[in-house]
């Protein structure tokens, strides 16, 4: 009995670090005011074909669709975006009279992908989607958002790339120029390159294959095809970026596959060494267009997705620690039956008052029961012996010192709370 | 765009209650040190055939199985039990100096049910998993975190009903009593119960179609059929419930419909009026012999799962109110182009603070900006105006008593922690 191929558990000694992480998210987008939404593992399949693009790897190679005892098509999700957007428009939150809405998510996200290191076919994204504002000051907050959560994790490398892709008339501009620019030496490019030529030649200046190519580096630049309305828009964005004291780096370069995706593109990227050849942790963007094209009114919103794995692996590559304390307030150690029968209530005592308490469940000798405190970092060690039960009294010795008091059993908890305190 | 059949979005204003659950599970399994695995979202089929059972009900009718691109047979998850053991299994956790492995897990199951109030095709479980002990002491230790889990949120109308289901000897023994029993007269019973009869007559003992037949009633009693082993398991884990206060109810019927079941058994049940059919919370028991089903070697294990649909359906029966906040520190209201640009900055200062903070992103008048900063329970108002950003001050107002003070600009952010000490 295998874990299915490219997914994998995560333990305790991980699963604290997954918590931590999680925690601290939650935390940033309650001072930023993004709450939380939670949507369906699996959603109807055509959402994804038309919230992430029948065009894209995603949709065409690296769905896991299936057809349910009802007939239905699902997909397990392969991002978020596509069912955040379907929720604000089913439950009509274009109509909330907090605007705009801001959401985030965090949760498992599914790609069919060949598993190889730092990808997993099940990984964790978070993510927020800010819906109904066109206000730059609002994807400034989004880039702020990101940023800060890995610093305030530990992260130093990083790298914030932005770019605008302007409006749509300062897209199909740039669209033009590229053609003319690609078309005459396209048979010297990759055959996916080939095929993006007619349906989105944007792509082209993300291949990988071609990133060499010396009409790469003389492609036209959408920076130089920006309407006079696009170029104000990004300049704002900018401007805040500067005035919250955010470095940034403008990559004309930096483009994002989906047909929708307009003005601001974003990446954070780590440039910790031997991080090797991944070095984007979080992508986001802007997607006017994408709530009508799920079926809601005209809406403008913005937002980015991060993969935890990827952040988990950024904190390993900069050889930063997340704060995980393991401890435990009290190891009950008992000798003979009847007192180790009388630490059961004790300890549903200690726990029913807040602490954190264990005991032996393996009829330990003593010697045994006192390594097992050791490795769960007791602060305490309570000793309950036959001599100690029938005087009524429990020794309670502190693991920091070595100080060692008796303790009446009857005022055991009272006086545990008070040390404690 | 449509939510799938049967499942559910959670929004802003319900999430906040599930954040809320599972901070309190999460806070309640370290003070009882289990700690947190996360498996996937789904499984090799076979897992669950071996781990759940072939001939149950989510194995036969329920399960999301599909084929993926490499032509495995995988199953969304019904359950959480099975994959814990397969993770212990294939990590070797038996070999961990720290025995009992203590696990829990909080996470979507899938049943393709017919959806029904309260019951939804994706739900989420809690659950806990103890592998390695077969100390009466935990048996009583996992039913008391499931009961405190209930309280601690604020549920008062609980029953705890508990069983024996024996070990080998004495179940088949009272298979054959149930046997000689029903036989008779099976003709009377569901075509479900005639083929119980052969595979797991004690299933018949669930049955809710032929619950008021008479030889229900008449039926032999696991409790007469237990060995003394058996049996003086049974009272220490009643005696240490007692120890701990913990009421309970011994109900010979109560049964778990899988094979390895053994010992103890356990349901928690809501009394609350106006739950309507429903009752049953969370459901657990002792399954020595599982691990060895799914590889591993001789492992006693005891663990329990509960819905968290079904415990805030509970809450709510009760009219119990979770203790979610919703409010912010301060709300930037600005007039004027400029002073709306600088509350970018100023708002960001606030967020790094560690302050829940917004502002306007529509553009909206000052009245406006009020309303809003009301709806989100801001409890403080910072109001910069045309005049404020000239003489660089900003106005602030405590919304809990209305008194207003002039702060410079450049103090502000030290001046907000000061007044929020």
């Amino acid at each position: 009995m295998k874990i299915p191929r490219g997914t994998q558990d995560i333990l305790p000694g991980d699963s604290e670090k997954w918590q931590l992480i999680e925690t601290k998210a939650r935390e940033l987008c309650e001072r930023y005011q993004y709450r939380e939404i939670r949507t369906p593992i699996f959603e109807h399949t055509d959402l994804f074909q038309r919230g992430v693009g029948d065009t894209t790897d995603i949709v065409q190679k690296e769905m896991y669709t299936f057809t349910d005892r009802g007939g239905r098509s699902l997909t397990l999700r392969p991002e978020g975006t596509a069912a955040a957007v379907r929720s604000f428009v089913e439950h009509k939150m274009f109509g909330n009279p907090n605007q705009p809405v801001k959401l985030y998510y965090i949760g498992p996200m599914f790609r069919y992908e060949r598993p190889q290191a730092g990808r997993f076919r099940q990984f964790v994204q978070f993510g927020v989607e800010a819906m109904g504002s066109a206000d730059p000051a609002i994807d400034a907050e989004v880039i702020s958002l990101a940023l800060r959560l890995y610093q305030e994790l530990g992260l130093k490398k990083l790298k914030l790339v932005i770019n605008s892709l302007g409006d749509k008339i300062s897209r199909t501009a740039h669209r033009e120029a590229l053609v003319t620019h690609f078309s005459p030496r396209i048979g010297e490019f990759c055959t996916d390159c080939q095929n993006r030529l007619e349906k989105n030649p944007m792509r082209i200046l993300d291949c990988k294959a071609d990133r060499d190519h010396e009409l790469m580096r003389s492609a036209p630049s959408i920076i130089d095809y920006l309407t006079d309305d696009s170029r104000n828009y990004f300049n704002k964005v900018t401007t805040f970026l500067t005035d919250m004291e955010i470095e940034f780096e403008v990559d004309a370069n930096l483009v994002r596959g989906l047909d929708y995706y307009n003005h601001t593109a974003f990446e954070i990227m780590s440039n910790a060494e031997g991080f090797g050849a991944i070095t984007t942790l979080c992508g986001g963007g802007r997607y006017n267009g994408l709530v009508e094209e799920i079926g809601g009114p005209e809406t403008p919103g913005i937002g980015f997705a991060l993969s935890v794995e990827r952040l988990i692996a950024a904190l390993e590559a900069e050889g930063a620690e997340l704060p995980v304390k393991e401890e435990i307030d009290c190891y009950l150690v008992s000798l003979g039956d009847e007192a180790k029968d009388y630490t059961v209530g004790l300890l549903h005592q200690l726990r029913m008052a807040g602490f954190s308490a264990e005991r032996d469940y393996l009829d330990r000798k003593i010697k045994a029961q006192f390594k097992a405190a050791d490795r769960v970092n007791a602060k305490y060690v309570a000793v309950l012996g036959e001599n100690e039960l029938k005087e009524k009294k429990i020794n309670l010795k502190s693991m920091a010192d070595g100080v060692q008091i008796e303790v009446p059993l009857e005022s055991f908890i009272e006086k545990f709370k008070e040390i404690c305190r």
